[in-house]
């Protein structure tokens, strides 16, 4: 009763980063601040590293949800950005959805805030268009434990794969041989005890 | 193998609020009773902004469970409400089943006290005759964190959703530009997070 | 794509009480004893209330793992004591099976001590043979909140249903017409809030 | 070696509010945003009813930590409002020092956020002028429970006395001859057990 | 630098037993119910076993406070009981201080509901006029641990020493050569873990 | 609607550890290092009891990600070791597959570092070629909870049955007359409550 | 204002072990079992190492409570034991004190079980007496975190110094250069995360 | 009985960083990982930032416990830096002492790895010696809560203040008219709650 390993490729993973904005952010307590802006830069990193087609979607950025957090503005300058004009589940907008079509990839990464509404609606819709759908949980937030829990359900329940940054980072990459450095560098930025593991080889090494 | 995603529709939903009483309200243990309470208000001010037909239903209110929280009572004067003479699953009472087929909806919102009983069998008794649930997940307590697993496990299993109030307010309203002010001042009203982005916004537009 | 609702039906169920023993028990430490040991006789008095056939079984009474909870011997003199000469899955030992079959009940309500083990296995292979199992989550304990959720994701996946006692009492009884009581001193025996609520208006009513 | 009870007397209190902004709000992350809500406004009540002189400050309200919240602007239109040209602790603006000498009070009620600063500068600058300090824990807030404990730990070494508003409240009253039916309002509005409490009391008084 | 030991002393203690009421129990949130319950008998138990002079004291018992609980007034039939007029602090009501003194004990040991008013204002009372107060921490509820652990920091700070009702016993006991079965049948009616020991223990010994 | 229950056969089974590395360790914070230590060195000794085939796998010894776990070296010194020289998904290395084939198992034990790679990956690649995967998931460690809670759920999801060690170690036992001495030595010396018990029980034997 | 640092020297230290026997080892509930054998094995072999005088004491050996773990009693062979018959302050056994001050220490290092009775009343009676008292707090451990806060609140207003074994370890040993294998072999041996530092740091000099 | 408040005055307070080893870092699980290097890097920019003589000390920098923190490093290329031969107390460095002497403060911010050793040691032989500690007790870390928490006791009872580096900052500062945008620029980058205030502000003020 096997059935085939659905696994992230990297020619064919698209980035969706959905509603990251300033104001919408206070509303996050599922996860540390701190932690928090860490995970979702490392999933930006993640994108640039392998060169993945990323779509940026907002919701009334002049209102007081607040701007697209600048960090991911600048990271990606020339990604399709579609500031909403209303939809609250941005599968709904057509613009969107066609930026997405339009990378020709049929996997997609999807985080946002807040993860049962602005990560789960578009999940499902995408979902029920037959696209593999792999949740970034960790660079998505919401109000609490229990939102998300319930939110995770609903998505697994449909289909979708729950993932962290670092996973999808390994099952992108897949080889080392393809580069260390880089994935290193990577890693070491975003993860405190691998730098350290780092720094301390470093020593050593060099002290031979 | 995708499937179709099964979506709230604001026609086809109505809300069933069983057991907000009083004493029962003592028992739950899994939220902390100044959220739960703001939980609660929220989903019925989503039944009054969405003028979602709402059933509501209690068991013994002259005895120790006490009376249906009076806030509830005065929101929906002109509800179905059903004092329902013995009946521990609501969908055992004909009268309970007759108020919710005459909305005429088939999509159902169920949310009460405790999660494991008033929520779970009328979840299940709905599912097993076709209706699509959704359960209001923290909108509902129970005694404690194990307890509230095991029921979001037998629902999830058979087939109902797991949602926050926050998740169905938005899959309802679907387009902010049916309506921003109401909507806003609803989240506003229970989201201090979301008031004070309003309230910061406000200042500085009216500075200009 | 509904089902039928698999409901517990208190004349088709036996319950199975597996190595609730006193040397065991210092092993559960996913629930505080006091309220573990409420919980479990919670059980037991659910099970005698609703007239419900029990078997108890042990391992290694006479060992380390020391004798049966002396109050469950206590209550249940009569019922099928199974002392396991050495099979870890109750349901290796055939005496243990033929009790339950003798009982004639196809709905099993399964509790134990540690969960993943003395209730995952029996549960697995009642499963197995077409019973329907209701796993009594809160009257099984193990050694910490990690074991736990496997063990809850295992018999889960299987098509075990997760219950409370709580939901179990409700579910069993379905009319509070068919005794009012009865049940009411159960809860008030094991439920401090609602012995409270109890109280309360015995008190206001007294006073009439 | 007894000490005398330095006991609130609620004809020697006034209450300072410090820096309960818009956006400073969003900072708070050791209590719940719902509860922490709730419990400032608590306060707020307190010193309405009790009619204590309360002082208000903020600092920088043009800026990004936003306005005083219109709920304690509007509850408080009379009380002094002292705007923080940039002093960090308010002891150091001669207005509020002066705004609370004005008082004639010697013991002090604080409340703020964050913890460590806004309540806990003015508190040890309080005491080393001879004031008595009442730090009103759960109206305070601050980024996480490691720099609460550490704030509360510098000024309850320092003599401050660390209460909650429900104890600020029952050591002003002292005795509910004074007033029932005030008090006991304040307290339902604010703690959803207690209201639940009153509402079961009232049904079965009104049946009688 | 050293200081003596104060240390209780059977002959010289007396026990306060404050708003133990079935309304406020519910109000109590920083102790699980089971285990809650639980310790309030357990310090009953110990008065009892050591015959110490005890005083109930209750808030409008005839109010939504709700009765003493009655396993307690049971169990003291001819202590005195205070059913306070409004006072808050029980120590403001001169007949309970009246009750206490006539007991002729300087040491107190304190246990209520809440622990920030009804066990800390008595508390500090006390200790003012050089009585050696003991608060029986785990038989004391409130709201949650933020406002616990404010309240436990005031009294600390006044010289009250902090207990649990293990700790209590055993001071009070000093040797098991007074009495093996007495104290042990209490602690085994109290400690799930201990009870557990016990019965292990006979089994082997019975075994012989 | 039954189906089999796919059980743990000793004569079926092999065993997958998988970059338990001195270096990857520092990531692993979703259990404590005490117990994640004594988990792994349980699985080892699990896995010497039984006789079960284990292949061990590392990724990068000679990096940062440091050796693999000196006990585990020793332990295990004709094991298949194969040392990665980059493929993320050990079931990528052909020879780590091959070594796994040559077992002729076809129940698969997986434990690794971190859970939503080095144990998830191989799994998911595992169950599509057919094998029966059961993850020892407390043996296996990962960033935090959250992390942990999306790799159990893709697993599971794909048809991994989660397991603890000690779970494992019963059902592959099934009997204790298989042997007594030798698993009770097992728990003994990886379970200090376990271990508690049998001194208690020998010392009391003893002294008959 | 400053005062003396009370640093333990390791010329004037006694180690007193109380009551760590194996049945009332079920009894602790506020640290992890494997943790919880680390601590006080780790308490134990600096005693060994530092060559400190150690006291061991136990109540009731031959009853539930079990007899003192078997570790102990192996690497102390020569150490005084005394098997109080009765006192459960064990400074109440004269033999006890006779042992300690025989030692002609002043500085005494304290562990046992439960943490408010056996620790602590030790404790204020050897303050009481002079002695500078260090209690070991992880190696000590009770039913749960509020009783383990109030005993350490007890302990330490009575003057006590709150340690854990890896500062005492530090505070003794005070220079590296007095020995570097003996006491990082002991660390290795006891914390994990420094174990995996050594082997990777062997790994790469062994490298070179 | 007031006493003077002891506040921190950037003219006379010196920073000591002791031992943020890349290696020991591994021991520290009391606080996240992102967020124990965000309050490291944050306490190192106050030290900046107020130009504070700064001095950093390591403990065999060569060995397991791994290099100081090459972030660290950078950042206070002219601070003193002494590599300590073997001393655990920094302070029994006699070139550790002189450096800090030698800056002429008598305020010392002390922050390190691990709190109860590396940090408490040092902290209470400097209070011993009247300096004026002031522990930053967010940018030290240990084994977990139990630990910390012993050590904050200990240094607490001996004088030391417990602050946050955010307390510490503003405690500095005094006045945001000293500077608003270089500390607003510190807190930005080391608040992600609070950039994201200033990052909503400055988009609607540059709408204007």
């Amino acid at each position: 009763m096997s059935k085939p390993y659905t696994r992230l490729d990297k020619n064919d993973v698209a980035v969706l980063l959905v509603d990251h904005q300033t104001g919408l952010l206070s509303l996050v307590r599922d996860i540390d601040p701190d932690k928090f802006k860490n995970n979702v830069l490392a999933l930006a990193d993640i994108a640039s590293y392998f060169k993945l087609p990323t779509v940026l979607t907002t919701s009334f950025e002049d209102g007081p949800n607040g701007p697209l957090v600048p960090e991911l503005k600048a990271q990606f300058p020339d990604a399709p950005y579609i500031a909403r004009p209303g939809q609250i589940n941005a599968w709904d907008n057509e613009d969107f959805v066609k930026a997405i079509k339009a990378t020709g990839k049929k996997q997609l990464l999807i985080a946002g805030v807040v993860t049962e509404v602005c990560v789960a609606f578009p999940t499902l819709s995408a979902l029920a268009e037959g696209f593999e759908v792999f949740v970034v949980t960790d660079a998505s937030g919401t109000f609490n434990e229990m939102t998300r829990q319930a939110a995770w359900d609903r998505m697994s329940a449909a289909g979708a794969q729950m993932m962290s940054w670092f996973g999808v980072a390994c099952e992108l990459h897949r080889d080392w041989r393809n580069d260390v450095e880089g994935l290193g560098t990577l890693f070491a930025n975003h993860i405190p005890d691998y730098r350290n593991l780092m720094n301390s080889y470093a020593q050593l090494t060099r002290a031979k």
